[in-house]
């Protein structure tokens, strides 16, 4: 299959991954699953140990259908990982609160991606090489091969894990106030209160010798931008695909 | 136990909840879990169906050391909770992106909060009217007693669920770039950019009625605000414990 054509086609629809709730709201097409998590650094990962549920907050990344994280190798999550792990990895952002005349119809505008996969570590040598740079590129354009090194050490202590996307949806809200028309007359405020994700002015670290300017690559997190853009602007120099 | 004594204590820690990962990063005390909790709106709950974990995304709100969300009673998680369903709660803030001198140091700054409990239904139907109430009151001051009043269908079309949180961790990173003594010459542009969550312009309902301002109990959400600090002060004004 080819990358156009991957992303174009959606993933596979059962009652793991149906929108119940609002199915209106609904996509199951890879294009805007991707967008949703090209969008977010933060991901929640839900897995399970010994029928306890645990959702773990860390920072993943895409590449074609298969979700990238990483962490120390002495996290419990990753302990229990050796075998490959049912896990659930959710990218939410929250675009705005909405202000009804009523209760039930108050809401949030959203947009949230739930994807499905068996996680596992990455021990190739090459593809965990390949990924600790793309760890550093992905989010900060040709930004590794400028940096120290990696020492073996730092290799070792750092686990990859690795989430071939099996099955995924994706859930919208992207409107105003949605009031039953007979309330329209109530008299209260009612409309919608955007939120947004900025960057602001980057803080330099104090110990930089003079005259190390801010790389030009970095330019997708100018202060006032928001963080939405600058990430999906980086994954498309990084995955054009 | 007082309201004083409530919000001093620390959860208990257990493997279950212990910050194993940077373990300096790692806070049990109330005070300090719940506001983070209280500065997001956004949960992301974790919980399992069949050996299948979820990770679930939904708006939650904070009474003492109670957690509520809410959703339609068709959604496929409250079914399975009538009994009661062990789940794992999470409230994340990206503060910052962290651009060190090499790959293995570079990092975000981040708060999170991680809650273990049973999650109910919340049957009984004067806990339920409170908490149709808190769910508009918590984040919008007073507004409760303003809406067009629910209906019964609407109520039953609600199901509110509970979550006394039994442990909890919070991990905290907030802080600039930290390199290795001997990677500061390393000539690499470093430092931390900033990321904050904020309001936008309100965008009133086309269909209000002339004449309907905004009320001064949403000042809290003014345009160029955190969202953070709106709702740590409606949280405040709700429950001031």
């Amino acid at each position: 299959m080819s990358d156009d054509t991957l992303s174009a086609s959606a993933y596979a629809v059962s009652p793991r991954n149906r929108v119940k709730r609002t199915p209106d709201r609904g996509h199951y097409d890879r294009e805007t699953v991707h967008a949703i998590l090209d969008a977010g650094m933060l991901c929640h990962v839900a897995w399970v140990l010994d029928g306890q549920p645990f959702c773990t907050p860390t920072l993943h990344w895409r590449e074609g259908d298969t979700l990238y994280w990483h962490g120390s190798s002495a996290s419990r999550m990753l302990r229990t990982l050796r075998g490959g792990l049912a896990a659930c990895v959710t990218v939410s952002h929250l675009d705005g609160l909405v202000l009804a005349r009523c209760g039930f119809n108050h809401s949030a505008n959203y947009r949230s991606a739930i994807c499905f996969g068996t996680a596992r570590i990455v021990e190739d040598p090459e593809e965990k090489a390949r990924a600790l740079i793309a760890v550093i590129d992905r989010f900060y354009p040709e930004r590794a091969a400028t940096l120290r090194a990696n020492t073996v050490q730092e290799v070792k202590a750092t686990t990859v894990i690795a989430m071939p996307i099996d099955q995924a949806s994706a859930k919208i809200r992207a409107k105003g106030v949605a009031d039953d028309p007979e309330d329209l007359g109530h008299p209260v405020w009612a409309g919608v209160l955007p939120v947004r994700t900025v960057l602001g002015a980057a803080e330099p670290c104090p110990h930089m010798a003079p005259g190390i300017a801010r790389p030009a690559t970095l330019d997708a997190y100018a202060e006032g931008g928001t963080l939405d853009a600058a990430l999906r602007a980086t994954q498309a120099l990084y995955d054009p695909a």
